[in-house]
């Protein structure tokens, strides 16, 4: 079976971004020099990523495609004839509901994805398709923004696993699904 | 001058209490024996509390007063002859806005009070009055109810002082408010 796997920074507040998918309030590398915070080995660790379409008009804007694994974007309105040839061969447009996609990508050899961005978290966690969540919180309260997590059709139980301080004041938390 | 300080636990999703103010979700005492997270430390420390009305019903669901400290409650409908003869002494309701209290609260000589409750919380904050705050979170998304944090003017920056994780999956971080 194929699972999810969330690794995402918010405010103390729980947003991933100001409404309009500003992400200015995350500290720059200049403040841990040298720290990725675990990333790099949590890319390591997956076959590919699993994103909405804000997620992905986000990383249009860095001058290169910022992601090293196959990424799958899930949405209804774009197509994969509209992609920019430079990232034809790394991403692919779905329209597949999550639990549809996840067959789909157990069927291709997949066995941990990168689940990204709020929308399509909170679709994967309604749908019991996340295994586990490494929650990176900024010492900064935003007061409104795009909000992590959202609605659910029943508490979700979560075990701590581990949680680490940085000297830059952020704190990492991994939380396993029950 | 008196500063405002917070100690609170919520869900991973930033919930204080559910909708209809159900506090069933927070590990009771026998989860870590004889562990109570810090708060008799912080009691020690504080003058007083000052609450909102939710805040104050839940309280009258104890049994006996569950504060040993003197205790304001916020509210523009509640009066002080209206109160139950084993809190009178321990209990006054108050109508004045977050600053004009605090103002009130140094000429008594209080120098730490406890804010408690989201509403209380929020508008303490967006009046700077905060100095620190004690999150304590649960390992549980509920998805929905009573948020700890709202609406603000502007960006609060934080400093991350401490974090703590608790055998039971508690975690708990202390920040100041810069």
């Amino acid at each position: 079976m194929t699972t999810g796997h969330v690794f995402i920074a918010t405010s103390l507040d729980g947003f991933i971004a100001r409404r309009d998918g500003a992400i200015d309030w995350l500290p720059g590398l200049e403040t841990d020099p040298g720290e990725n915070y675990g990333y790099d080995g949590f890319i390591e660790s997956i076959d590919g990523l699993v994103m909405g379409r804000n997620s992905f008009e986000k990383a249009l804007e860095f001058e290169t495609w910022p992601y090293s694994r196959p990424t799958i974007v899930l949405s209804h309105t774009l197509d994969d004839m509209a992609l920019r040839g430079d990232i034809r061969k790394a991403v692919e447009i779905s329209r597949l509901a999550p639990g549809d996609l996840m067959a789909a990508l157990a069927q291709r050899g997949w066995s941990r994805v990168h689940v990204d961005g709020g929308k399509v978290i909170q679709s994967f966690l309604r749908e019991g398709l996340i295994a586990d969540m490494v929650i990176t919180r900024v010492p900064v309260l935003l007061g409104a923004g795009l909000p992590l997590f959202g609605a659910l059709p029943a508490d979700v139980s979560l075990a701590h696993d581990e949680t680490r301080a940085y000297p830059s004041g952020l704190v990492q938390s991994r939380y396993r699904v029950r």
